[in-house]
């Protein structure tokens, strides 16, 4: 084998090893069983003090608030310029009100990627278990951190509380260490040395001895969005990193703050670890600047993964053509309401649905589907009226107090949201059945927070059918009175595979129609979710156990986390060393 | 689940399983363990008599007779023409001389596609075990029709027997092999079935039932190469039939047989399990049709596989952008000759790699590079004018009687092969050291057969380094002086990384030579070799224990066989059932 690193920081490397394996082998078996686990703590009092704010507490406040209105400092190479602060600069802007205050440094990407060119051999020689050992050390560094994450998450994407701690830090740390499980057991699929031995005819045998080294691609670029930055690019970041590459995260110049975090905590345990810590590197760019077009398709960008709009996910997979491009863009989520043994439940379960981060996940459902003849329930038959009532209803009991509703949608990410909110509201798309309601936020007077506006829709109408195939993210809700359950089913597919889907959804009673629509979900590629009631949500996907995406559908063209998502990002090289014929 | 063709044949499925399931963990157990096995033997003599080809028999070619000269029949639907028979129409003529005069049925691909698209849902809801099964099936089949196989591919490709033999039958059997069993590993990482189980504060837990089903891309494109139509396509065949892909096999216009036999005994084993014939098929086309051009980019293609030169290879990776495109174009292989403890034995090994199909495999050795000063080795100093000389004399003593060297050579592919070999021996790229001889086949006349010219070419002149960055693929190997074994080892890097390798070697008894070389190779994507000796050569690759390309180099983009080669044929669809709060 080629002279490692390993010489030098041996005890090091064992330490780590010794500290996290056991982690690194949850993680193994949970990918494969898929069960419920996590080595990070749901209960955000184990963070810290308990907070005010539901989830988000003190302490993460004191830390966040330690950031704000002064320079963000990543010592990294090729320094040309400052990012922000103020969004002239820029700077980013809490959906909840305040300016963030902070800069970022600019470095020269010809300064930048040989740094980072240069930092691969000794990584890569380490190998896999050395590098998996550092990478799940990052996660623990940044989970100690999730409160601090949580405060960046809130006032970067405007989440509410409870989803900023979850998707920006715990769930989001999930998301990397089963990215790591998967690097790591497929670097390690083939043995690292072993002697092939031929027997020939003469009762002899040909003798080799030949090794495997699990090799990177070189650079990996993390373009990264606004919506969710941890939870949609740490499996991209940690899948490259693990497997030997070096890693360059584009922030989205709305949400800088929980990467740059991210990239100096990574930064730092690389340093720690002997390692040069230009493994992980941040871009910020300066506005209008185009940097992730410009850095997807330098021939040092062997990966790309993308999390953002469908017209940029199109043109990387047509431009970084020296990169394997990974994409996950928009998506039309359809929800189908043929009958159901618990109307109530279902509808809180709906409101809820359709209400939370005012539906501004990528799997947030957005077509309600109704059999115009209306539905069988637990309460009789429900006319297709009755049931768009009703939901209206169970929006208004949800969201019928300020603060409680604040703790449910969270902040409106921009003016564009808001603007499809006021043009649903506007009657122009279908009459509105349940109007959209300002709330007010108890500490944040200047956030734009809006309950969802439910506007009905019948899929026989061609105006209505072009409304309800195009993306309205935000709390925008169609009710669409479709014919039968079959005429459903087919919308469904058709949604599934012209627009895209993550997330789709059937509530029935009927074999028939289960059946029938998991079939249009395996011919078209989407995850289906059957009858959810209580705390379990569609637009939800479990680390470790569901798969976010399919990569069969416009939504994405990659899986969060699949063998796939994982394998290509680096190759096995062999050598063979004649051992003799005896 | 969906209702699945299960319920209608589970004898014959059940049967299928029960005799092929052992054959499926063996090679399940070879990939992961990567020891020397195969189920194919490698004694001709296991499939009938044997023959006086020294290797293919009596039988194989009285079966290979019966086929010539007349239509060959595979029912496919929208036939719309004839290929062949006679050079004009598309057929083929054998490397060895006469036409074979066969004809092919041409298809209207707006009539197969469809066709072969309705087959696919009950190939996926059959499951990975079943379609394991049917793909060993097909393979047991085809291996009982070695000998057939044999003779094929020594009239299309111009093997000799032995390598037709390997080549042409029981080592693409190993690749399609290991294709499928690499395919159901992937299909079953994850479980069919589970329930999960989520804690909620309260004691109680949130149940969800889970499937995961395996689910295919759509219609996979073969495009298969002239010079190992069977060895190379069939990786890519089996792995996209395995993962539930429809698969259509575009052979190239000089090699159809061995592709037409494959597909008809497809179909046959399919039909005989209970599925369509169509998810197989063959795509024969008229003289200058372009066909794999146009069907590569059919929305209904979804995965394309192809093996040939470099042109057409970006061109479909360029083009064919609704599908994932595996390709392996050109090599130029590198040996550097620094040392040895064994003169005689190198000089044997390196004289057979290069004669070997007279050097028409994307393995071959092309540069040989010696170090201007000489080598050291058993036998004393040697200078490099000894080297070159040993070695243009061992090239001799191999092929000094024809019938020998015509075991040994085969027949050249075609004219532009022949062109090569003259304009090497005109001198114009360098001095001849050893020159090209024309071998008369005992029985075969008319074959075109020539022994390697060695020609003299140094590192340090321009004009030579332009010589050895380019492919000469067949029985041209250059003997190359360069200035140090340092130098040696930087142009096989810089030879990797420009025009691509698949197989490089090193001779050398020095440490920091090998460890040099072995950093060249993981830094450039290249499988090395070290001191071969005795049976075994550079040209070799083992399947279920050699990688056949890194995609680290643009001598392919994909690996034989690796999970990232089958991990994105197919994705996985998964369904949650709330299972109640308890």
């Amino acid at each position: 084998m080629v002279a490692t690193q390993q010489q030098e920081d041996p005890h090091i490397w064992r330490d780590l090893i010794a500290r996290h394996r056991q982690t690194l082998d949850n993680a193994l078996e949970s990918v494969r069983t898929r069960v419920n686990w996590s080595p990070y703590s749901e209960d955000y009092r184990t963070y810290g003090k308990s907070g005010k704010n539901g989830g988000a507490g003190d302490e993460g406040e004191t830390q966040f608030r330690r950031l704000l209105g002064r320079p963000w400092d990543v010592a990294q190479p090729g320094r040309d310029g400052t990012v922000g602060p103020g969004p002239d600069a820029g700077g980013e802007r809490s959906p909840y009100g305040p300016e963030l205050g902070i800069s970022y440094p600019h470095s020269d990407p010809d300064a930048l990627l040989p740094a980072m060119t240069a930092a691969i051999p000794a990584w890569r020689d380490a190998g896999p278990e050395v590098r998996a050992a550092v990478c799940v050390e990052i996660l623990h560094r940044i989970n100690m951190r999730s409160p601090e994450f949580t405060y960046a998450a809130m006032h970067t994407s405007g989440h509410n509380p409870v989803m900023a701690f979850h998707a920006g830090a715990v769930h989001a740390q999930d998301r990397g260490l089963e990215a790591v499980a998967h690097a790591y057991a497929e670097q390690t699929r083939l043995p690292a040395a072993f002697r092939w031995r031929k027997p020939l005819g003469d009762g002899t045998a040909i003798n080799l001895d030949k090794t495997f080294t699990a090799v990177p691609l070189g650079i990996a670029l993390v373009v990264a969005g606004s919506v969710f930055p941890a939870w949609n690019s740490y499996a991209g970041l940690f899948a490259s990193l693990a497997t030997g590459n070096a890693v360059l995260v584009k922030p989205h110049p709305a949400a800088v703050l929980p990467l740059a975090l991210t990239v100096s905590v990574a930064r730092e345990a690389l340093g720690d670890a002997g390692f040069a810590p230009d493994l992980v590197c941040l871009a910020a760019e300066h506005p209008g600047e185009r940097l992730a077009a410009s850095l997807a398709t330098r021939p040092e960008i062997r990966i790309v993964d993308y999390a953002g709009g469908r017209d940029f996910g199109d043109w990387l997979t047509g431009n970084a053509r020296q990169a394997r491009v990974h994409t996950a863009t928009s998506a039309v989520n359809t929800l189908l309401v043929e009958s159901t043994a618990d109307y109530r439940d279902m509808l809180a379960n709906l409101a809820f649905s359709v209400s939370l981060y005012s539906g501004q996940l990528c799997t947030s459902p957005q077509n309600v589907l109704i059999p115009r003849a209306g539905i069988a329930t637990d309460e009789g038959h429900k006319t297709y009226d009755q049931v768009v009532d009703d939901l209206g209803a169970a929006l208004g009991d949800l969201l019928a107090d300020d603060a409680a509703a604040a703790a449910v949608l969270g902040a409106l990410l921009g003016p564009a949201v808001l603007a499809r909110v006021e043009r649903a509201m506007s009657g122009a798309l279908g009459k509105v059945a349940a109007p959209t309601r300002a709330v007010r936020h108890p500490e944040h007077p200047d956030a734009v927070i809006r309950t969802p506006v439910l506007v009905r829709l019948d899929a026989a109408r061609p105006a209505d059918r072009a409304t309800l195939l195009s993306e309205w993210l935000g709390p925008v809700v169609f009710a669409v009175a479709v014919g039968s359950p079959a005429e459903g089913i087919d919308l469904m597919a058709h949604t599934n595979r012209t627009c895209g889907a993550l997330s789709v959804g059937v509530y029935t009673r009927s074999r028939d129609v289960e059946e029938a629509a998991e079939k249009a979900c395996l011919d078209t590629g989407v995850m289906l979710s059957v009858n959810l009631m209580g705390n379990w949500y569609i637009s939800q996907s479990a680390v470790y156990s569901d798969l976010h995406g399919t990569a069969l559908n416009p939504a994405a063209n990659s899986v969060h986390c699949d063998a796939a998502f994982v394998a290509g990002r680096f190759r096995f090289v062999g050598v063979r060393r004649y051992g003799g014929a005896a």
